[in-house]
């Protein structure tokens, strides 16, 4: 991508009323534009990051044998009613009536209406165990929107939901979920604490929390030498038990024809948040550090001299020869002061950085730069691509 | 993936109440699921078919200079009433207060929103001029709905929304975007009948639909004998002028230092009524006749013996070939009758289909058949794989 082209549009000045560095990254690099209070658009660049944590995460649950399905936000109040939780989550939950006078609400989570769906469809122990989640927009009526997209009105989640005949089935699919969360982390650059935590709202009994330490984090862990740490909540998951089939009636047979409630667990990230918390945790007084895996893109090159045909015309050849490589990159061609665009860069957080300038292309070399370490390397301009993919499989 | 551990709940009656061929179809392939009147889930072969249409359509807006964002369904209503549209569509818009006392409502368009986006960041015609998209869940209140997810009351769109400083650049792009709503329906297996239309609520004044005929379509054309054609509209693309910018006070300045208002364009298609529309033009009396692009597999490999390890050594060496080879391979491995699994598999409606069985096995062969043509062939087994991929760049 040329960034002449795109639309990134960053920021100099640090946004009023902004008191994560997170959300001030995220409004300065041109990720997010807030709406309202506690209600943002996903830019270019936010919306690259949003889908490469995604991706992380649909391989982590394909491989622990889920299945991708998309529940609607849009949901009848009567499901709801079955469990009581239209009342005890009333206060976080956008209800009102259709014209027509049915009374509707939007999602704040899913456990009632997967709980619908997977009884309309699965009857017998033959059909189980099965795992489905999504990747959806869920709404909360937050009185107190803070930090972004850290706590907000509207927001994206990955929730998965396990159907089980036994509490050893369940925990069978705990357990690979357990370890399909901890790959996703570290695959996005988290070291988070797992600690075991009350159910609340949810039900059932067992339950973790996945807590990345931050000083916006409003859940707090015991650190190792007794004092509290703040940690923001990126994951949690539940044992929920019979608590959602048994109220609306999801029963399968057994093999002796004997009807049980299904045993279910459900598991939830919160991917938007995710997006904030990275940079909560890899960022600098210059800006963001994007770990490679989740970067919007991998390589930036940054010619100094975008009049000069010879800077140009090696900015362009390693700009195709990297796209035919299948490396995301975005090339600052625009007409600005090298000062200038440093800045720009630092900001935005590409992991490396290939700066082609007169005075170095005249000794046949340019220059590698890693965002994460202030050191470069001189590079002769025949090895820089070999280079880049070397440092990218670091 | 193998269909014993998948979830495609299959449907063997007629669903009661449904219209529409696509809608019986949808239901009974297990592609989707209502949740209540209007509203739906999609189940993950429906999801994988939305994700094959929406990567055509990403394709071809990026490769027509549009970027692509994701803006949020809950709205402040103050942004419409700048442009008075919170009571021309209040007929079908959502709208409630929050718990604070703020008047929201959800989108079911997107004009005011991304106007409202652009003025914050666009001022200068140097940045000018820039294209748009998302694909995004929008809600209407339909008192009406209809025909499963062809109209219903929660929906995935794509909608462009392009920004320049003269007619003559408004006339590229909407060029630009006809063009690649062309590619898009071609591709997705449709040949709209292109008209001029009215520009409704939207204003502007130059304006194209794109209409698939089909025999549950609520719009009409005048087929080229003189009689009218029931059609789906599938996309329609507008010249709005200034009227959003006006309102919204979406302003750049000139080379000569002059404010004007920002020329636009906006241009939908609606992406979950393109699941509708398709099986809707491509089906039979037995089930669904997927088009390769869209379909979500490619191949379906049909062992008739499940217990015979010769078979299903043959068919999961397919199986391995195939997904090495990146094509997304479905195999029936379930311990079922041979008429059961066909049946299913031309419910389902997967191009390409593999039957491995006992009796030609003994004679070194296996059968390929095509879901578009009644018409098999017997294939050696060592050219299957060379046969599959021949059938597939056809």
């Amino acid at each position: 991508m040329k960034w002449s082209q795109y639309f990134i549009p960053t920021i100099k000045e640090v946004p009023a009323g902004t008191e994560a560095a997170s959300h001030r990254l995220l409004l300065r690099a041109g990720l997010v534009h807030m709406l309202t209070s506690g209600v943002y658009s996903y830019l270019p660049l936010g919306l690259r990051v949003l889908g490469k944590i995604s991706e992380i995460i649909r391989k982590e649950m394909n491989a622990a044998g889920a299945h991708e399905l998309l529940m609607p936000a849009l949901q009848p109040l009567d499901v709801w009613q079955k469990t009581g939780r239209d009342k005890t989550l009333a206060e976080v939950m956008i209800q009102f009536n259709t014209k027509r006078g049915t009374a509707m609400c939007l999602g704040p989570t899913h456990e009632e209406i997967i709980t619908d769906l997977v009884k309309a469809f699965v009857h017998s122990y033959r059909q189980l165990p099965v795992t489905l989640y999504q990747i959806q927009t869920k709404f909360r009526d937050e009185t107190r929107p803070r930090f972004g997209v850290v706590r907000a009105c509207e927001f994206i989640m990955k929730d998965a939901y396990s159907f089980d005949t036994s509490m050893a089935g369940l925990q069978k699919n705990y357990d690979a979920m357990f370890q399909a969360y901890k790959n996703i982390f570290a695959r996005c650059g988290l070291d988070p604490v797992i600690a075991e935590a009350d159910s609340g709202a949810m039900g059932g009994r067992v339950s973790h929390e996945f807590l990345v330490p931050a000083p916006i984090g409003e859940d707090k862990v015991k650190a190792a030498d007794g004092t509290e740490q703040q940690c923001i909540e990126v994951g949690h998951i539940f044992q929920l038990g019979t608590k959602y089939s048994e109220a609306l009636g999801a029963l399968y047979v057994d093999e002796q024809g004997k009807q049980h409630p299904l045993i279910m667990g459900c598991y939830g990230i919160g991917v938007s948040r995710l997006l904030a918390t990275i940079i909560e945790v890899h960022h600098d007084e210059k800006g963001i550090v994007w770990p490679l895996a989740v970067a919007p893109f991998s390589v930036e090159i940054l010619p100094l001299q975008t009049t000069d045909p010879q800077v140009m015309s090696l900015a362009q050849s390693y700009y195709d020869e990297l796209t035919k490589s299948g490396i995301d990159v975005l090339m600052d061609d625009r007409d600005e002061s090298a000062g200038f665009k440093f800045n720009d860069a630092d900001l935005v957080g590409i992991p490396l950085r290939i700066v082609i300038g007169k005075r170095s292309l005249a000794q046949g070399a340019v220059e590698i730069r890693s965002r994460s370490c202030a050191a470069s390397e001189t590079v002769a301009c025949e090895n820089v691509l070999a280079r880049i993919k070397s440092l990218m499989s670091q």
